[in-house]
């Protein structure tokens, strides 16, 4: 397989958009992608973009306008993992020879649909029941907090720890810092999740542009691109542990082995908390500490800007907000910056591998989820 | 790239489900895909799924019950293309390498949406002022009838010659077939087109599997993917002259290089005939007659059963109706019956190469259309 690598990155600010049309949105992510990227935009042999609710053919809606018919465009949907499987689709087109120069887009405008929690399957009884994201994520804060003897202090030190980033992050919905005392005193949606522990829903758009390596021309040095893993399967192991992201191990497993490294090597990872408490499964499902000590290692500040290895240094969903489709590229153009060392006020200093995941689905039978994990180097 | 085939195919009668869940309705089709297969399901590698108004994670959906969770998993959208880009997508799959087999899946349940015309882009001002498919292909028609010097009778025959057709498929919606006098009379939708020039909506899904042909094993002998072409951009060339299906005109060629032959060699297409107009048009677009000829290509029976190149063996969509995400699916399940001389009272005799061709989108600005074409050969 041909080496991949990233050479332009864009993204909106995330926020509510409400009377923008969601093509509009994409359009100015990717014209940021393509300034950054400077080359020729013709050179692009094919397009992906992840969505949920954006209706029919949006990403040939978004290339409408900008000129860019005529190239295959291929909309790709996986939940909360529609935007990282748009850029994994567009990296395997490179990979595989089938072009020299991809284009990946993420888009979503949740801010038509209302507040709350986002609309689920019809069919599914679970969700008719009420058993939607923020209840499944309450019963597994619930467990991992009995299981291990953890306070509900652990849960709120993610959300202080992920807006005190998303202050450094112009492009992040919420960058006001807040306390522990904040967060737990905020209103409660799905006990013991407050309010400010659920990642905002949100508008966003964000968008990539891919090339092989050996095509590569000039223009920004690209990041490369050292795994791209996709699996679906369980969210958990089952009711046995429900503490245990089952699927984000299994797709670490093959992200790490693509790459060649492990945990340790990673500078900083953009991860999926959607949730407080899904920061600290997914601490431990990447490998970045033992069972149970995830709370340990925020507390250590490890994971903090300043720490040994930065989780979230964008804000992550609880800052930014997570416009489904957008979520996943957004991870992408955070850790390209931070690994071009130009993410500002909240760069993580000398970062060389960065990961990001994303993992979706999974509402009911628990055992449908989609996760993706992508590892980029400098 | 590897050579690839199709091994098993599987797809539901075509109609109205409104009270059976989507992955439901895909699970079957995916079933029967397995059982002509007949080989281990675990050694399927990657799923494709295609639909349009499924909502969120419809592959997983579908696999979840058969127990084929664990691997890459990616849900398609391309408007009324979305089945045909899922096979294209589990075809490079296989080509390029990645696995060995793949399975493609396009399912969409419309009769739950209520009748007419389907929902489409909420920000589209074309379709807020009504300029709705019907209404499109109606211009198209109007257009090419006086451009040509034909009647609506050269529409007409369309309906009755696809009607005709799926008298003998049992897999399609509307099985009795129509007189000229009939579909002349049935109720007008948008001027020259009738009721009966319409597809109808309505739920289906359809299924293949792909194997590489250097690592299939018993079952049936594969029929060959020869080509796999997928491109975006105008569905005319414009106001100029909005007879021509430009998309089609460009998205063949790609095809017929790649599978290096022409329309002299099929020897049965089944195409997009969402209006009996389309089909007229897209005779011409696929190079099977010249400009303005394809009412006489009809007139003589050529694409007729027992003609030298029967189009629309199935029924087509007029016939079978147009579920999106399984419509493309189940043009490559048809041909693969053709194929393998397996299509009882519909067989066209002698059927050695089969073209499969969809096309959609291109409301607004007539310039984002998605058209994808297969060739398949024995």
């Amino acid at each position: 397989m041909r080496q991949v690598g990233v050479v332009g990155v864009g993204m909106i600010p995330f926020g509510r958009y409400p009377d923008r049309a969601v093509p509009d949105l994409g359009r100015e992510a990717v014209l940021a992608a393509l300034a950054d990227y400077g080359g020729d935009p013709r050179r692009i042999g094919a397009a992906y973009c992840g969505s949920v609710y954006s209706g029919m053919m949006t990403g040939q809606r978004i290339l409408r306008d900008l000129g860019l018919t005529g190239r295959p465009v291929t909309n790709v949907e996986n939940a909360c993992s529609s935007g990282s499987t748009a850029f994994r689709q567009a990296y395997l087109a490179i990979a595989h020879g089938e072009v020299d120069v991809a284009l990946a887009m993420g888009v979503e405008r949740l801010s038509r649909l209302g507040g709350g929690t986002i609309p689920l399957d019809e069919d599914d009884w679970n969700v008719q029941q009420g058993f939607v994201m923020p209840a499944i994520y309450a019963l597994r804060a619930r467990r991992y907090l009995d299981q291990y003897g953890w306070g509900v202090e652990a849960l709120a030190d993610v959300a202080v720890k992920n807006r005190g980033h998303a202050a450094h992050n112009p492009y992040a919905q919420f960058r006001d810092p807040v306390t522990r005392e904040q967060v737990l005193a905020s209103r409660p949606v799905a006990e013991p999740l407050t309010l400010m522990q659920c990642c905002p829903t949100g508008d966003g758009a964000a968008a990539a542009v891919l090339c092989a390596l050996d095509a590569a021309g000039g223009g920004p040095r690209p990041v490369r691109v050292l795994a791209s893993a996709l699996t679906s399967g369980r969210l958990e192991t089952g009711p046995d542990d429900i503490t245990v992201a089952e699927i984000t191990v299994r797709t670490a497993a093959e992200a790490y082995r693509q790459a060649g490294l492990g945990p340790d090597d990673l500078s900083l990872a953009e991860l999926h908390d959607a949730f407080t408490i899904s920061e600290l499964m997914y601490y431990e499902a990447l490998g970045l500490c033992r069972p149970g000590e995830a709370p340990r290692l925020l507390r250590d500040g490890v994971t903090r800007l300043g720490g040994r290895r930065p989780v979230n240094p964008s804000g992550g969903l609880l800052a930014k907000g997570h416009p489904l489709g957008a979520t996943g590229m957004a991870q992408i153009v955070e850790s390209v910056w931070q690994l071009r060392g130009a993410a500002g006020p909240r760069q993580v200093d000398g970062a060389r591998v960065a990961l990001t995941h994303c993992t979706g689905g999974g509402i009911s039978g628990l055992d449908h989820g989609a996760c993706t994990i992508h590892i980029l180097a400098a």
